[in-house]
């Protein structure tokens, strides 16, 4: 199944049979004062230099995130997101629990946009799926619910099928619903890694929709976490994630999800994975100097 | 299915259920003009290095080649051997197209040994086959036949089914054939890392079978051939691959494999991946001595 993002003329489609989609993580204010700061002083020129340094890595889509304690999210968010839109020319994911703040942003964007994101709860559907319906925009499924989040793959893929099933009643079709099937961390459990990834090609197979991962949260509290997350990726490809809200400008997530794409059949002649080998080593020259 | 491999007391079982086994690769002389030229001297001590040196990195099973263009090589392997389980104590894996070489070294040997190996071919398999049977000794099956190499995965199931049925017909049952579904080169053939990742699964799936890779000429011809191997065992680990033929001291695969094991909830607490990560530390602390 295809979910197309837009802007403008601009389409990103996130398939198995397209290439990954790195969807960039860092314009968000949460453990990063500096940004934070800016952001509140009405000072947007950081946030556009991340859009432009996250694009310029690889990102084909950006998230963003303006929860500042204390600040009016609603008008804050849509300021941010018109800085992000004059800086970089790519779809965008609006990344808030405040529904205010997603109608404000939803409300000035000239596209599909994606939301991020709604849980099963029935509130949180209520709120979030008409928006997703009222601005024709895409939105990630998280599989948790009231109960909290199913201990199998077999019980993520039915709040899965939930989520799917409550968005078409609001008129949002599956193809603009991306599901994340949740990975929590190995150190408190050495099966939450594999179980999310029977989750992933459980979810993938039966219901033919695309799949989101936040890929970090695995490692929590291991050494080497970087190793830990850039081998979760690839482990999680294989079993059909196709897009993940990830930092791009890491150099090793980026090589690794090009090479992934190459080994997963998706990089005719090479091109893609021989272009970015000349990059780096153009970069490599550059910093020799 | 479980394949226990042993030398003595010691048994390594290759399972999904199971740590990654590595099967160390470096005793071979192809390619490497010293080890080869030491061996046909009969000094075998580079190879005990080797053996050392692998075990000491983390490999459970070791692959020896002695395949020196004209030197005797069944008395060869049988020195070779017989050196390297002076050096160490993992079970070993002979790795020879000569059918005298491989007697040699499972006549001499205490254990259940792995052969390296037999593809579907009719003249092979009824000359390999035997030798697993009378020495009681598992053997990898090549996914290969006199046709070729299939192109599809459901193609490579069924050698590997033919594999399994001859393999039984001679008395060595299932658990003692590890299938090899072969990786060809990316660069040549887009697909290539793609069907055979498909055809691990499926082989996994239908037949219950251990499957081992060498995952290195996936990459032939590319730029970057480490960063692509590494993803290429990640991508298969999450589709059933059980064990490789690969460089155990190249740090990038060792740590792979080990947060692959970590992700597939194959380590209990965390601890060997805790410990793997200590070694490191500590290597790091004494190379800045």
């Amino acid at each position: 199944m295809e979910t197309k993002l837009t802007l403008n003329e601009k389409t990103v489609t996130i398939s198995p049979g397209h290439p990954f989609v790195v969807i960039g993580e860092r314009i968000n204010p949460t453990r990063r004062k500096k940004l934070a700061q800016s952001l509140v002083e009405g000072d947007f020129s950081l946030a556009q230099e991340e859009a432009r340094m996250q694009v310029e890595a690889g990102a084909q889509v950006l998230d963003v995130n303006a929860g500042v304690p204390g600040a009016d999210e609603p008008a804050l968010l849509r300021g941010v997101v018109e800085a992000v839109l004059e800086a970089v020319d790519v779809p965008l994911c609006f990344d808030s629990a405040n529904p205010d703040a997603l109608a404000a942003a939803l409300a000035i964007y000239p596209g599909r946009a994606l939301i991020n994101s709604t849980t099963a709860e029935e509130k949180m559907m209520e709120t979030v799926l008409p928006l997703a319906k009222q601005y024709g925009a895409s939105v990630i499924g998280v599989v948790t619910d009231e109960k909290g989040i199913p201990a199998t793959a077999a019980d993520r893929l039915r709040v899965a099928e939930k989520l799917l099933k409550r968005a078409a009643s609001h008129g949002v079709p599956a193809e603009n619903v991306i599901i994340d099937p949740l990975a929590l961390t190995v150190s408190a459990d050495h099966r939450a890694g594999r179980v999310t990834l029977d989750a992933i090609q459980l979810i993938q197979k039966e219901l033919d929709v695309n799949i989101n991962l936040g890929a970090s949260n695995v490692s929590f509290g291991l050494p080497d976490r970087k190793i830990v997350n850039v081998a979760y990726l690839a482990l999680a490809v294989s079993r059909g994630l196709t897009t993940a809200i990830t930092d791009p400008t890491a150099p090793e997530i980026q090589t690794t999800l090009l090479a992934c794409d190459l080994l997963m059949g998706r990089d005719e002649y090479s091109m893609r994975w021989i272009k970015a080998f000349r990059k780096r080593e153009k970069a490599k020259v550059e910093a020799a100097r």
